[in-house]
């Protein structure tokens, strides 16, 4: 197994030259994302010579950049943030199970013939990331907003997690819909609907939506009916002080930020890199 | 002025994040190259949160990756390696004078509207770094194998730097021709032809060729008959020692590996880029 940076420290420096292999993280904006820190760690930590850069893709030129980002022989693997999580499904080859139950990917990687697979860890991530903090979802009531490529990850690894309440709301009314239909096909045992909030009933609040990133935003939702024994959960890595987050606070709830999903897919994330061993 | 980093050895480890620049050098192959380490060796000691990243674009898929690769929005620069240095031109916005006068590109920069310029570092490379190991070309005969993108640079500026006898080879012959009158053009005080090294009054034999660079390779040309009181230069980086660079020592030849060149080169290839000063 791979030590992470977390558990572990890298005491051994970044290098980078000719022979280095190439990941890295799509997204718009890119600034934010913390993962070319945790993974670049992690591979120099454990002797390998790969570094995780961020590759700011501009949402309008999406379709005309990737093939070419793809095309670069030593780049053996992406991973994908907002908004691209749907939108890089076209151009893969390959879609791995989970992936192709949530309709979005978060990681790529090339395979041995120079194909492109896709797969999604972000709901298995926050199951883990929340499993770690103490938190299981077995016969929970969750409210999710935001059902876009990482909110339906998570929506779906809550249903699996054996939450057995599930209220979806998203700004678009037919994501949500879409989500609710595709959790009451594979998840019988959870009741699933689309709506506001059910403020007394919710005990986990769930913000996967990136309202909260950009200076200015205000929380995603109203929340002056939020409960302090409500738990709210935000998966934006930047700023860890979300509008949501500071609201939750002053009311009392418990909070966690996107550190836990992002933490809690690393072991898979690296697996799926083949890189699941040190050296 | 930028502390460089064969003067004075990196302090600070490198650091990738989110915020980090992209810079990257593109070649077929790549695990060769040099620069990588050279360059975000130096961003970090200079406290940049910037990185070089060795680029790998198959010759074969130039044309279809390269736009993509230039629409990566935190990619500020590139530099270009064996196969490219003259494929790349036709995708710039812009040549930079001494890139357009010798009809290759060794690095581009985005500028603050979007668009790509090219400008070419190889000749003034070369002639520095021979210049800090001593070495003045004023009045010298000078034979100079290769007549591709970084040949035609090193032409250039031999005859800029003052050579009074070039004489240039090419396994293909229009290059050579090529080259010859685009020095004579310049150069009116050269002396400059097409053919085979004159043995005896050759004083410095360049090669500009990857012929070298593969397991297996042989010395670009037959030496025989090369002269133990000639400088022999290989621009060829890695293997150190090149076959050529190997049977010019058995002569008893002096020789300068590919690092003359790269290193003389840093300073203008950091300005070109925007990263003259430190922090």
């Amino acid at each position: 197994m791979m030590s992470m940076g977390s558990e572990q420290p890298s005491s051994k420096p970044i290098v980078i030259d000719g022979p280095t292999r190439i990941y890295g993280i799509i997204g718009d904006p890119i600034a934010q994302v913390k993962s070319p820190r945790l993974y670049s760690d992690i591979f120099a930590a454990n002797g390998r010579n790969a570094v995780l850069i961020p590759i700011h893709i501009r949402s309008d030129q999406f379709e005309e950049a990737m093939p070419g980002v793809l095309a670069i022989a030593n780049l053996d693997g992406l991973l994908v943030t907002i908004p691209f999580k749907m939108r890089v499904i076209p151009l893969l080859n390959r879609l791995l199970p989970m992936a192709a139950k949530v309709g979005a990917v978060n990681a790529l990687r090339r395979e041995a013939d120079g194909t492109w697979s896709g797969d999604m860890f972000d709901g298995i991530g926050l199951v883990r990331g929340l499993r770690k903090q103490g938190i299981t979802l077995q016969g929970t009531s969750v409210t999710l907003v935001g059902a876009g490529g990482a909110g339906s990850a998570v929506g779906m690894a809550i249903a699996d997690a054996g939450a057995t309440r599930l209220r979806v709301l998203d700004i678009e009314q037919t994501k949500a819909v879409t989500l609710v239909e595709k959790v009451a096909r594979h998840y019988p045992g959870c009741r699933v609907d689309a709506g506001p909030p059910d403020w007394a009933e919710q005990q986990i609040l769930v913000n996967a939506t990136p309202v909260g990133m950009r200076p200015g935003d205000d929380a995603p939702i109203q929340l002056d009916r939020l409960k302090p024994n409500t738990l709210v959960v935000d998966i934006i890595v930047k700023p860890d002080m979300t509008p949501l987050i500071a609201r939750a606070k002053q009311i009392g709830c418990r909070t966690l930020d996107g550190r836990v999903m992002l933490e809690g897919q690393v072991e898979e994330v690296l697996a799926f890199f083949g890189m699941e061993s040190a050296q």
